[in-house]
């Protein structure tokens, strides 16, 4: 016997295949309960477009840590599905990808080329579920045009002094005091934090 | 003898007419200390365009706590000078300016009619100066055009049951669980929270 959910629908464990902190919250926002197994596997780079790039990525991740999830069988009999979230975010100026700086004089010199003009932030999410026999996904990615203020040396310093550089895609959090660097944004705003909620429920909706 | 700080301008005391969290979450994260002290009187609309309306309220909160500040004179026999930030903000949908909803029936309807299309926030602020004998301000006004995703009457009712619509003006708030629902922005994010940033930073550089 299949244990169902209120709605009749089969229970599905959710994992968050990522360690950052800005994904897990979102996640949470969404009021799923759910685990969290990073992908421990080293990406690698494919695609012709920061799209396809970053679904790439974000299905690397997912099939990584689907392919490492226990199969823990319940008292029941009945193993629940598995529904694993992959991510991953760039940041793209003058068409070239910037990753997470390094050291201090990178996130300066990733700033100071991100100052005064607009950006684009690509988020990449694959959706897998392991059923007792399948695996099926899905994959998508969106963007945002970010538009960040004319901002002088001294204010890029004072920014990086803040240690909020250091773990991020282009060297800035949009949620955190970069916020008043932040002229405008197209696109939707949790993309940019690293996972596009909004679409990732709409996908939910359907294993859900 | 003026008391001067580090960068050898006087000295500011700074204070939030507004007694919203998110306003004041947005004000800190810009590294400031302040104080609050929310307007009291009653706002009279005025003005004949959305942007010209949250101006002129966000000029009368300013307004009306600059007039009530006391004048505390310190051991050096000096007053700092006082920045007053007042703000206001407005949710307008095919023209109709909505405020917030009194019941869950009006947070129903205002969001049955928000989603599936896009609408458009205002934020007026005001930032307000007074010194030993003169005041001085800036009013300014900010949009972002908010793209909701098509709600079936299960999921605003679910949202609406998490009681995160009756504080807010369209019934919901862009920083909570409604985040799965919002399409796409295209503005400054702050501005939908209630405080753009970003904006009032470039103000407020004139005055600190």
């Amino acid at each position: 016997m299949e244990t169902k959910n209120a709605a009749g629908r089969k229970e599905k464990q959710i994992i968050l295949a990522s360690a950052s902190p800005r994904r897990r919250e979102l996640l949470a926002l969404m009021g799923l309960t759910f685990q969290i197994l990073p992908s421990e596997k080293e990406e690698i780079v494919t695609g012709s477009t920061p799209g396809e790039i970053v679904e790439n990525l974000s299905f690397q991740k997912a099939e990584d840590v689907t392919a490492r999830l226990p199969w823990t069988v319940r008292e029941d009999g009945q193993e629940p599905d598995a529904i694993v979230i992959g991510s991953d975010t760039i940041v793209v100026c003058d068409g070239e990808v910037m990753g997470k700086p390094h050291t201090q004089e990178e996130a300066f010199a990733m700033l100071h080329r991100l100052q005064g003009r607009s950006h684009v932030v690509y988020t990449g999410v694959t959706v897998m579920c392991r059923a007792a026999d399948t695996i099926t996904y899905d994959t998508f990615s969106e963007s945002a045009v970010v538009t960040v203020h004319a901002m002088d040396d001294a204010e890029i310093r004072g920014y990086i002094a803040k240690g909020e550089s250091m773990d991020k895609a282009g060297a800035y959090g949009i949620q955190g005091s970069f916020a008043v660097f932040v002229d405008r944004i197209e696109g939707e705003y949790n993309t940019v934090l690293g996972l596009p909620v909004a679409a990732l429920y709409q996908v939910l909706k359907r294993y859900l």
